[in-house]
């Protein structure tokens, strides 16, 4: 819960800010951002890493496709720097920044900016945490900021080494579709995962309903609200990409798109039915509880109602009157012992009756 | 629900793969895909079984309408020959043998590619188990590919083989549709079983809530939202289909499509309708559980208010002081048997007309 | 809850057989469909009843409006000999026959076909039976079928026996208004008979919360889900016969089909509120078994409190230690019943405070 | 409750009867309807009462305003006969007369028929009771229909008497806004008084959870849904009329019918606010009977937890065998009250250490 | 929620005016209102204080931007004056004066005519305080009226005073923007500081579930409406700008407008959020509740269940039979003693097993 609040209080210090200024309001531990680009041509693939924020641009050749990785976001004239490189407005630096932005897609007329949000579950805590990507997307090249190294994207920047001139000849469109899937199949781990957690807490519920359970379920479901909340727009942007919204992105490639719009709204099916299941470990631990609650009171009740009469009949017999007849009875005390016995037994047989035994 | 979370759990394997690698994600038992024809004419039909994938192309003819069916997706390698010769882009092989799509249509132009979920309840658990159904539909040709042998068609192949000229003249829009009917007509056994489950567990709750009821009604309730989801997208398909959003379909068989859009919306209407009742009865079980337990709990308020104030009393005349003169009296005993016999009575008849005995 | 999985049973008892085979569905009681005949001229009206599906066609003539009413839906054959008189679209048979339609308007340019529900309230049980009422409105007919003898349209038939030249005038889409209007109509009887019921089950539960209160609660609750499944498509159908969608619905007589659509709007509302109602009602009972619960606990937990401690109190004079120097005072007795009657006016006085009593 | 139910029942009623006959179904009390004619000129303004309603048309004259107002409903053939002066459509006179309308607008061409619904908040039940008023707005003249004596609009007629001579210069859509203004202005006194209810409510609630507050809630609760009905259907005819509708809006007045627009919106806003807070309000009821029987458990469990040990020690003591040690022991008595004593004192640290007590 | 009901009260107190009649209806303490006017020229910024309404006019001059801020609302005469002085519509002045309104935007051509709420958080409720904000956005000047002193804009003043020439060459909408982006900004904070309460309110309840940190909650919820209030239809606003709806908002300056936009959106996400975390909160607490009444109810069956049958057993020997061998056994006090424990820890173990202890 942390996160979240957080990631609004961030932009509640900005308040008061003029707009554009650029601040970085992420979490992610302090640190030099590092810049590298990667050359991708039909024949080779050149890496360049550490670079300058204001060299980049010399590395985008017209028949080549470069993607610039900005690895950090912890000094904003860096990143300021690189903005006005590549004209960037200043608007789309201050949301690179500013990582709470919800996922999106603006058209800038010379390049796309799009915002997607990288998840993690954190082990400790069971508790998604969520970082923001941004990318622009230009003709010639694509520039992707991250919060935190991007784990998920070094198989991706591995595949395009190892791939076959084919893939190296497609444009800046595919490279971002291969960003964004790789983020969005990334979705699919976490929602399995969530999704064991909920069956892991079924099955605990049902054995014993604690407390603890209670507060994981809570977890898992503020979990699916934050993935949900990732994937919902960015259904919208992928949406708007597959539809032709922007030049930048050919016709070839829209299938790619339909199909990443496609996993999107996957995940959201599986979200939804994830929520659905929280709520119903819920009912059925609300039930579990208040079952115990009767089976509780039924012993409660069947021992109360057996043992008080019978207390009150050796009670009767423990009264020091002078003229007690049955005390100077020779059977008397077996023939309360009978009484005592069938009464009980009596009420066992009601009780049976009654199913509560 | 092992088998949902299975489903996006595949999906997230393939997570690092490039798109477009064919991989099946099911868990149909491992077996040879077989491969047959049906080549459909007015005047004769022609079956060819156990198929080579890469010959399945010949059986194609102008003037002759060919059924091609898949029957089992383990080698993926088989489905992708099969794709190549038709000429089907690498992304409809990956969502074919990728079982866990949503029903949907693509128009590729020369053919539609077409998923449905095929349900089946499975007696064991209660649960509703989906496959995927996938059919590419060009102007000649279908094909169908199915995870496990798909019994639900042979009775419509029986037919095709007895049928009268007439139905055999019908080109390929007409054959789609009647695979997706006889799709459609399983979701309405499927929702009647579901509904006497429904009736079942309603009338067992009612006469004694356990927790067992609980969770069946919760499996009811899960296999709901499975057929739910097999529906909803349907209804989408099939009304764009209807609507005329293909060349593929011709404008005659568009009432037989419009037909099977009332049936998919019945079927919603069903689905909602059962959901509802789950929610009903939920709510009968959770009454039943609290007036339960209200009634244990009047039977021990009504016992412990009769004999809490008789054991007081019997347990004064048992104190042992010298000086009680009423333990001289020689009526003592039988007053105070009186005394006794009346508070039991005056609480019995309190008791009664408050309605709790 | 019978009647509603006995709709979609016998839609899955079809399953597997070919479209457009004509099965009747329903569970009206087995007997002969009656086909009668009404000539409705200016200036005379002919009634023709008995006749056979084959020699309908003859009583429509230009110049007349004819209305045919099919009573009975037992004999498919003869509904099917009389469509194709009319040259009635199969997939159309098959919907008159199959009663487990939802209200909808089809338009075959030569005539659409209407399909409503009739409701009944059944004394019985109190739920409401919905019954399939489809119309076929041509340009100088109207042809209904139904499953049961429609008494409801008796009034109308005399009515148009009564009627002045003028209503005479009017043409097929008069007639299929004012049906439709009975229909709709016979709504706000049910309506008023289930707000009735709710109202009678609010006062009854108020009074003493009984299990048969809820499940009588949950029978008004499914009677109103049926009364809005009717009534909700019904509304889409006439708005898009008021709105002009075909030209067989004159421009002079759309301020009826308005008024039909505000009618039924004005039933989704009452239905809307009551269900909202039962709702309340529902609430209201949950609070009176909690609140009932309370109360009978304060009374155990009253009287627990005063007695235990008092029990207590003789049983420690009830010892027969040797050396117990209170048993030989004079007044001991005397001091324990007045420490006994102390202790139980405290307690007393403390829960009246707590206004426990 | 009977309000509502009786508004659908007189609709009922009316089953059977052919559309377009006049039929009072309200529940005003029975007297004769009052027919009297403003009419409004810019430079005087002459009144006439008690009208026949053939004669209104009379003061119907070009160069005025003429405001018809029709008080009371009782005698249909009035109100006919006035419907047929001014040349009304059957269905419209109907409507007037059904007064279970909902809000609605209709455009005849040469007049518009509005329907709005006057509210009352009836002090002894402490619920809403709706009322029916008709416009009908042509070129130069209002007729407004009231069930009962229009109290609110007394204030209108007075100011129009008062006013100066450019408000007389407007025209009949002009006073059509003023009349709906006055019963929209009314609707938030309703709001206030339902939301002081539901502060009351909320106070009583925290105080002493009772049932007679529940049920004043859901009174509250349905005179909120009774507003709602009111007000969102007037909403969408207002914007209707702003959106320059019908040609007998003046663009000049539209500001005003945009105004009334924003005051429906903002009415919803409150009603939604305040059920919204009703539904909290009962939240807080359940807890407030829960946390009750919590607290009534506690007392219940402290004081059978400390006396039934104690109870237990000293019927030991009260036994009778012949060798008990014990007994005969100087100090036993002494010993046994420390005993008691001490597990009282552990009992009660350690009901403090759970904060039970 | 005294605010909230106060807000529609004024509005209703109104009822009856003619539409029109300036009266504030607002609750900020009485004093007379400050206007200010600032002219922001590239070049210098000139500040007047303590105008006269009438002559403010005079301080809009083409080539220059004038900011007219008007501080207290309580003479409505001078509001009118002034807004004569602009030629503003009479509902213009009202809807300033009538502080009841949600935000909207009205195009009155030669200015459009905004309405934003600006939210306080009242430190000692807890609850969130509105006030209305009221923009005139002309071509030269931007007129703003606010209830109360405008405190978040002082900074904002304070900017434009230091700011470089350039953003002083901006238009009326940058102006309208900044206004617009300061109240959102604060919004920000608004969200953090609700959302750190639930957060405490989580922890709190789940330490001790009492009845105040529920009351607590039910702040927090109504809170977090009314910040929805506030947010959504300023977001339509927003969008109504930015998608160019008047000529007044330069197409220039429209990406500020999308990034308010995307703010008010992001607050929308964490308003839900938090509801949702908020109803969690809320199930936790019943939760809590009801597992806390299930763990006292068994500490009373388990001292229930183990002293009921000492004290029967004890009792049986406490009777005065005159023949009870077993008093005059030696070792009968000793057996006695020996069952007691052997029962004791035989409950014990089934206790222990049961998991109850």
């Amino acid at each position: 819960m942390s996160k979240r609040s957080a990631r609004s209080r961030r932009a509640g210090l900005k308040a008061g800010l003029p707009p554009g200024t650029p601040v970085y309001t992420g979490q992610a531990p302090e640190r030099d951002p590092v810049i590298s680009a990667l050359e991708i041509r039909p024949d080779d693939l050149v890496e360049h890493a550490h670079l300058s924020p204001a060299r980049c641009r010399e590395f985008v050749r017209p028949g080549a496709l470069t993607w610039i990785i900005v690895d950090g976001l912890h000094r904003p004239e860096k990143i300021q720097q690189l903005g006005e490189c590549f004209g960037l407005h200043p608007l789309v630096i201050e949301d690179i920044l500013n990582v709470a932005q919800r996922p999106k897609v603006e058209d800038y007329g010379e390049y796309l900016f799009l915002v997607a949000r990288k998840l993690t579950l954190d082990e400790a805590s069971g508790r998604v945490v969520s970082e923001q990507v941004s990318l622009v997307l230009g003709h010639d090249y694509v520039i992707s900021f991250h919060e935190t190294h991007p784990v998920l994207l070094d198989g991706l920047r591995e595949r395009f080494r190892a791939a076959q001139a084919q893939v190296r000849t497609k444009g800046s469109d595919y490279l971002a579709y291969r960003v964004l899937d790789t983020i969005v199949d990334n979705y699919f781990l976490i929602a399995d995962q969530l999704s064991d957690s909920v069956q892991q807490l079924e099955d605990e519920i049902l054995n014993h309903p604690a407390r603890e359970a209670m507060a994981a379920l809570l977890g898992v479901r503020t979990s699916l609200i934050e993935l949900r909340r990732a994937v919902w727009p960015l259904r919208e942007v992928v949406g708007w990409l597959e539809k032709g919204g922007s030049d930048l992105i050919d016709a070839a490639e829209r299938p790619y798109f339909r199909d990443l719009y496609d996993h999107a709204v996957q995940i959201m099916d599986v979200v939804e039915n994830q929520r659905d299941l929280v709520a119903s470990v819920h009912d059925l631990y609300l039930n579990s509880v208040s079952l115990r609650l009767n089976e509780v009171m039924k012993v409660l009740t069947v021992i109360a109602t057996i043992f008080m009469p019978l207390t009150f009949i050796v009670g009767v017999y423990g009264m020091n009157f002078e003229h007690m007849p049955e005390l100077g009875w020779k059977y008397g005390y077996a023939v309360v012992w009978g009484v005592i016995l069938m009464i009980a037994a009596l009420m066992l047989v009601w009780f049976r009756r009654k199913r509560w035994i």
